[in-house]
């Protein structure tokens, strides 16, 4: 016997176990289509909600079934195990934060099987994100970062083979034209759908446009943003009848004849029904089924045997001249034969919003559903931001010690973006497992605050104390401040630019000693804490009776500022008590705005910008929709719940303040409004140029029986036709137009909720004739709407006692610590300015609104010339500064790897030129960056990648797309460049960067300390 | 490289695919135990009804989940994966009519992998017949049929690994001491049951009882029917909490730290909890766990995980002295390692009849539900008894071609025998499928015995035509004999002494000339058909209006007789119309038996027997009780349903005889009763010894909204002392006692149903006094009981509103062919004797009554003298007469094995001494047997086999057990005799066989033609 059949021997034993790992992942993987017949890619798939009706852990493991039989663990087993046998099985997996719990289960020898299965193509992944975004209510960082987590996880695990190449958004309610842009940056070369409009939907059935290039980015990214995408035609289920899930009623193939109930003609006939009922909607002669539904595949041997059934009787009609093909496809495969088409396809450059699955049945509720998880949503995703900033910054040379620290964050931010997470429609114990899993990262965050501290603020020898988070404080509840006389405050920007910050701070006592970093006084105010803040359950067991609030200037940028607080003993002369409403009008102004009360209604009747002089009248009233009560039999008996929202009416009720009261002091002037169950507070800070309204709505009233979806309505003088403006997830500003879709002709059936639009960060409204932009932005996503001209809506909070109906199968009717209605608090600001003016004012805003300075404190022991001199009291990130229009959005440092050597840091750093083209003269013009700003470590070299920072840029290779040109598409006077690897040049410096105006580049940096 | 490298290699890579297949199975195969521990056997297992609320095909293929999740398919594919991955899993298999199913869609790699996990015990087939059988209802014909198919295909497929070595009947309600006779013969070590009466169970649980020697047949055959058998803790079900099916509510194993709900702890404490609970009720230090239920594993994945994980965790505890240890096991293992004890057990020697599960839940109402069902059921055992001789006699050199006939009717009364199949407790559309398959049997034994014929009948070259079943005649419907002049019957009698029989046949016409086989007239009757008769829905389209009456005597053997009859010329003197009832009191008599009917009430007054001049008062009445009426959601309001009975009250409602009236004639004498909606028939034949009684009921009338349940009450003058006897599966009579257990003191609950025992084919009460024994014999499997004493009553049939809440979901509510309660007909045979003398009576009728001639017949176009010159009028299928205590059970051709010569056939072979010992003074004694019986073809030897004929008797060792001796044991005088390989003498014989009372000696013979 000789080598060769030795060799014959080998070849043979290795191929019955697994085949070598040679990678023929891609395109090139895809199974063979026959190019005379119509092809119908099968796609097996499960849709793994990262959490909803259950939490992710219990969808992990399969447990609390009796709520609903889902088992991720026992999905991926199964289909791993089916895949191993059949070299041309397919299946796409999605959701990396079910995968990568399953994955770090497994031993190697699995893995090695499963990577198998990755490099031929076997187990495509698709989408990749950690889970599968809400698009509504959904920030574009906290986007980015979910995908990254995802993506990241899988090139570090899959290498290229890994990379999805197909966004897969098939469930979430309504689709941004945001999502799309991030997607085609994301390096993806296709997206597919299954919900929007019904009459869109219908539309498009008709017309075969199905399939079209979404243009992500048309005025600013323009070519970069365009995505080839699909809507399915079964939503991401099967034809009719044809589930094959264990314990499907769906008939099974039954082809033994011997047996009764022999079932394969009928089968196979209804079969090729469906298939030309679906092709006959599309252009192309290959179409897509998805073979699969939600957690199905639990057993996925009971898909596949009757898959590869039907698959085989089926074809077996090509000798009859069926001219129908089957064959085990993904939905890239299917990407790419639709790419080779080489046709012209329609373009699309609005979005998706508002979903309505029926006449009375639009899925704007949502926008608003749980505002407090939203809230804290937005909050943690500042925290973040800070936690892997001061990972990377304080941390470098241990920093892969402590990103597990960061990682507890991370994967609770990328499960509370998942599309029955922020979006508020799981149930309430899944939504209080998302709050504990971010309270769990904020825990985790402090210690590597805390390490980063220990390594940023020493001087000499001695360590900082650790100091803590308090994330209280909008319900004027910190336990070192309101119970220790010495407190330190390390306060961190996570900006690239110098921030200013008002700090509000719950105390006892009313005279306090306020130093800043130089040692100089800091001016303050203090104000009581209010009755109506005392009665939050949530604030139970807390003492402060004060607030002390004074300014913070010039916090460096990726800063640190220290702020010493001890109790005084000076006179009382900054306690600025509550006041009568005066008997007269009351106004409230500093040397930017003025805001006018009426003096019977102590409502706002008038506001001015004072620097323009522009006065326009403003009314602002809290007001109610009641919830329609339905009971879904059909779709006129519809409720109002957590995806939906229905009015009763169209007139919202407006709620009477029962009494108000003021505040006056140099710092902060305050009005303050008291409703039934509602307060307001509106407040003007020293030099600002905006208004803030805070509001605290709830418990709401249900003794009535009735649910009610609350409304900050802001009445103006202002005539915008109908036209008003909406951001998509805090970037790029959407127009709408009331009672109008920019694709078809509206039937409008539901006159409130059927304008209503997401608004992630701010809602603008604009009025050529005196000129004047009325901006309210929000510090987390609402629905809102100008439902009449010269109205701002802004739904802030909702307690329903019905279910929609659309599996939640619990009524949105949130309660607090004490068992009544939820109370939720948020804020509103409010600017008045020029048209062109405005665009600068709510993009500084709205940076500066999810990247607040964040405060660490601790109470001290040591005084106060002991600290200044052990401790740094000012530290700056930046050795340069960022030009005023760019940002730095990401700053996260990179576990290292352990092929590289262990001196080499890396990092992902993204900058954004956070203007839209043409949107502000100065500021949208392009940014030069220089990459070597930061200070506490030395880039020795870049490579720019693609925005989920997992594949470098150059080697993006995105399928074309020809689009119909479709007459009005602005030109784009910035070329994009692409950096390859950056080096240093003789001089030690790496070529500066350009920005474009809405670019994100996104680089992987390696440094060293 | 030289080739001892290589064979590394090769046994490597064989090693990581397949095992070589060395047979390691039996105990040998067994996971060890540790000594010093608590052991648990977990018992992975499914249960697979074989019909219930979906038919035997959609529960393999998974159809119809609609109504149930159940998809046997999937089961075996998933578990054999499982079983791959990893020597240590275990499984046990049950029900082979699914078994084989699947086995035949394999192809042979896979059946080389099943076959190494069977030979390393790894799957191990556990009771291993076709079907777990009913145990109230089924003939023991038939359970030996349906072991003896599911136990040869294991030993074809399998060889000896595959013999099941534990019964398994975890599911049945109630259980039968002639089982577990069977059970001990057919050579299991071991039984296994989850249900029986709670009282019981709780005095055995109280006592640690659980487990015992069961003693099948002290009487007659002793020790060979002894076996061990166990009651399992949770019925067939885990313990509370820890059912991990797919989908199940029970929290999984959770085991990650790092993921939310981690579990371990807290799971290992509730599983040594019930380790703990259920050990205490045993006697050793293994117990035994059934981890699985009804239809689960249809993802074996994720039961195993979980059990990997339990195993894992629990057994970790060891190391802090929990003294508990897991193991995958299997019920065979368990019984090995109780047979290790080597403990004295406690014997039983009454059966489980009736199982109460709990006060007013008395599961007695099955042993009669679906009486048509279950008359089509032991009819259908009849014929395919005879498709089986004949096939054998006539087909012998074609035998195995044919064999794919007779296998139609052998699955199809395979599956009937289930325990919700001729139980009566399926739904309705499953009992449809049962009955239209053993339909299908019959139409596929007749071409079966067609071919037989033509091998048999030609004298000549011609063949005969094709003949037909009738076997609607009950209801007076044949196509054949009602519209054609000149009829040929062939009929066949498949017992092993010469038979008569009456035949009626519906006819037009009262004038026949009927031929015997020798060509002489014989003597006929014609009689009207009803018009009780005529009513009947299912008789639509029947235009006979007679019917024609005859004996045929001395049908040979295994043989057969030709009857020719065509329309007559003479007179019509052989015509009794019907004529009114007397206006006396009326007798019918012949010289053995006489009947008394009162003249006023029309009904049965008196029964004498002539030759002994034993003359009873005797009354009949057609009665019937009211279901009660409940909503099942506690024990009082228990509904009488399909498997329950329970009166509303004590007292049934007699029924009055509306009309009557008689037929008299010489070769038989008919006394007509009609109810409202019933009628009934005493029917004495000339020289017969019993009255026949012909019973006919329905539409039960529900039109008052409530079910009833009709009885034929017998009230005779015995005193009988709460007394009275019923068969056993109608092989051994088990005495009974009102209001009475053997092994507990009864607290009697239910005085009607809890006196309630399986009537499988007789039933009789004895008075010492004037030495008397009345018995009744039925046709079909009837609950019977004597409720006071000198009555015996049994259900015939019944029809109920409501459902009893046991899983069927549907009322007791068959319909007929006009959508109208269901009519069915039956029979019950009187028999008045000494005591002494009965037992000959009932072993002979009840022998005939299973075993009658079958007729074959067909209209004909030649003549009759050119018939009796072509074809044989007489065959005769035995050279030698049997004794008359012994018959041939089975006489069944094995298909050849591809192994053996072409030349060598085989059959099966079992001859029944079917007497009991001490019964009757002759019969009672040994009977010896000579095997060359047979008159088509020679036999060149045989070998005993057990009573599945799937081992040789020589090899069987079954495991031992010490029983406590119970004092009243009986002397058994006779001793079995065991033969090894029978080869012919020098004088070309073979030895004789040697049969004790209640024997059946299973031969395998080889023969040729």
């Amino acid at each position: 016997m000789d080598v060769y059949i030795l060799g014959l021997l080998l070849v043979f034993c290795l191929g019955a176990q697994a085949r070598p790992s040679q990678p023929e992942c891609g395109y090139d993987s895809c199974n063979p289509i026959k190019e005379d017949m119509l092809n119908v890619h099968l796609v097996p798939h499960t849709h793994d909600d990262v959490g909803w009706l259950k939490t992710v852990d219990q969808y992990y493991y399969g447990d609390r079934n009796d709520i609903q039989n889902a088992g991720v663990q026992y999905i991926i087993d199964s289909v791993v195990q089916e895949l191993l046998k059949d070299p041309s099985k397919r299946f796409i997996y999605v959701e990396i934060a079910f995968f990568a719990r399953w994955w770090r289960e497994q031993d190697e020898a699995m893995r090695d099987q499963v990577r198998m299965l990755v490099n031929q193509g076997r187990l495509e992944f698709i989408l990749g994100g950690w889970c599968m975004n809400d698009e509504a209510s959904t920030h574009y960082n906290a986007i980015i970062d979910q995908h990254t987590l995802g993506l990241r996880f899988l090139s570090e695990n899959f290498a290229e083979c890994g990379r999805p190449r197909t966004a897969w958004q098939v469930d979430p309610f309504g689709h941004s034209r945001e999502q799309a842009s991030l997607f085609a940056q994301l390096g993806y070369d296709s997206l597919f759908f299954g919900r929007l409009d019904y009459q869109d939907k219908n539309k498009r059935l008709n017309e075969s446009n199905m399939e079209f290039v979404w243009k992500g980015s048309p005025n600013s990214l323009g070519e970069t943003a365009n995505l080839f995408t699909g809507v399915l035609f079964n939503g991401y289920g099967p034809p009719g009848g044809f589930n094959w899930n264990q314990g499907s009623g769906d008939d099974p193939m039954m082809d033994d004849k011997r047996l009764h109930d022999y079932n394969v003609e009928k089968r196979v006939d209804e079969f090729l029904k469906a298939v030309q009922d679906q092709a006959k909607h599309y252009r192309s002669r290959d179409i897509m089924m998805t073979m699969g539904s939600d957690f199905e595949y639990q057993n996925a041997h009971t898909w596949y045997k009757n898959l590869d059934k039907l698959i085989h009787y089926v074809n077996a009609r090509q000798q009859n001249g069926s001219g129908v093909n089957l064959l085990y496809s993904t939905p890239s495969c299917y990407t790419f034969q639709q790419n080779h088409l080489n046709q012209i396809w329609n373009g699309k450059d609005d979005d998706f919003f508002p979903y309505a699955s029926s006449a009375h049945t639009f899925w704007t509720g949502y926008f608003t559903s749980r505002p407090a998880l939203k809230g804290y949503v937005r909050q943690s995703n500042n925290y973040l931001q800070v936690c892997k900033q001061l990972d990377t910054i304080g941390n470098y040379r241990t920093g892969w010690m402590t990103s597990s620290g960061v990682e507890v964050l991370k994967e609770a931010m990328g499960v509370a973006q998942h599309h029955d997470a922020v979006s508020g429609t799981e149930k309430q114990h899944v939504a209080n497992d998302y709050a504990e899993r971010l309270s769990n990262g904020y825990k985790s965050c402090e210690n590597v605050t805390n390490m980063a501290l220990k390594r940023l603020l020493p001087r000499f020898q001695q360590e900082p104390p650790n100091l803590q988070f308090c994330t209280l404080t909008n319900i004027s509840k910190c336990e070192i401040t309101e119970n220790y006389d010495k407190v330190v405050l390390e306060v961190y920007n996570p900006l690239g630019v110098d921030s200013d910050t008002w700090v509000r701070l719950p105390v006892n006592g009313t005279v306090f000693d306020v130093f800043s970093f130089t040692g100089d006084a800091i001016p303050y105010q203090v104000i009581p804490v209010t009755s109506e803040t005392k009665k939050i359950p949530e604030r139970k067991g807390t003492y402060a009776q004060n607030e002390l609030i004074f300014q913070l200037t010039g916090i460096s940028p990726l800063g640190l500022q220290t702020v010493w607080i001890q109790k005084g003993k000076g006179d009382n002369s900054s306690y600025t008590p509550f006041k009568a409403f005066p008997s007269a009008d009351f106004t409230m102004q500093n040397k930017l705005v003025s805001l006018t009360f009426d003096h019977i209604t102590k409502q706002v009747k008038e506001m001015e910008n004072l620097q323009i002089s522009l006065k326009i009248p403003l009314h602002q009233k809290l007001m109610h929709y009641f919830g329609f009560s339905g009971n879904n039999s059909k779709d006129e008996f519809r409720a109002s719940g957590a995806y939906c929202f229905r009015p009763n009416s169209t007139e919202p009720k407006t709620m009477m303040v029962q009494s108000a009261y003021i505040v006056q002091g140099d710092l902060v002037q305050e009005v303050h409004q008291v409703f039934p169950w509602a307060s307001q507070v509106f407040r003007l800070y020293k030099d600002a140029n905006n208004v803030e309204v805070e509001w605290t709505v709830g418990p709401i009233d249900i003794s009535d029986k009735s649910g009610k979806e609350v409304i900050s309505r802001y009445d103006t003088s202002l005539q915008n036709g109908g036209v008003f403006y909406t951001d998509a997830n805090g970037r790029e500003i959407q127009e709408r137009k009331r009672n109008y879709r920019k694709t078809w002709n509206l039937n409008q059936t539901e006159p409130v909720a059927g304008n209503y639009y997401p608004v992630n960060s701010r809602i603008f409204i604009r009025d050529p004739a005196p000129d004047a932009q009325f901006t309210v932005l929000t510090d987390r996503s609402q629905g809102g709407s100008s439902v009449n001209d010269g109205q701002i809506e802004l739904m802030v909070h909702r307690r329903l006692l019905h279910d929609d109906s659309f599996g939640v199968g619990e009524p949105l009717n949130e309660t607090g610590a004490d068992g009544k209605g939820l109370v939720v608090r948020g804020k509103h600001y409010l600017v008045l300015d020029t048209i062109k003016n405005s665009a600068r004012q709510h993009r500084l805003i709205g940076l500066w609104l999810y990247r607040q300075p964040v405060i660490m404190l601790t109470n001290v022991s040591m005084d106060r010339e002991q600290w200044y001199t052990q401790f740094n009291t000012q530290v700056s990130g930046l050795n340069t500064l960022l030009p005023e229009n760019v940002h730095i959005l990401t700053l996260e440092m990179i576990p290292p790897n352990p092929l590289t050597p262990i001196s080499l840091r890396q990092a992902i750093v993204r900058l954004e030129h956070f203007y839209e083209n043409g949107e502000d003269e100065e500021m949208s013009k392009p940014a030069i960056v220089d990459l070597q700003m930061f200070g506490f470590f030395n880039i020795t070299g870049a490579v720019e990648m693609t925005l989920g920072a997992n594949m470098m840029l150059k080697d993006l290779n995105r399928l074309q797309w020809r689009v119909m040109p479709s007459g009005d598409e602005p030109a784009i006077p910035y070329e994009r460049q692409t950096y390859r690897e950056l080096k240093l040049d003789s001089k030690g410096k790496l070529p500066q960067i350009t920005l474009n105006p809405m670019e994100i580049k996104t680089f992987i940096i390696d440094f060293n300390g």
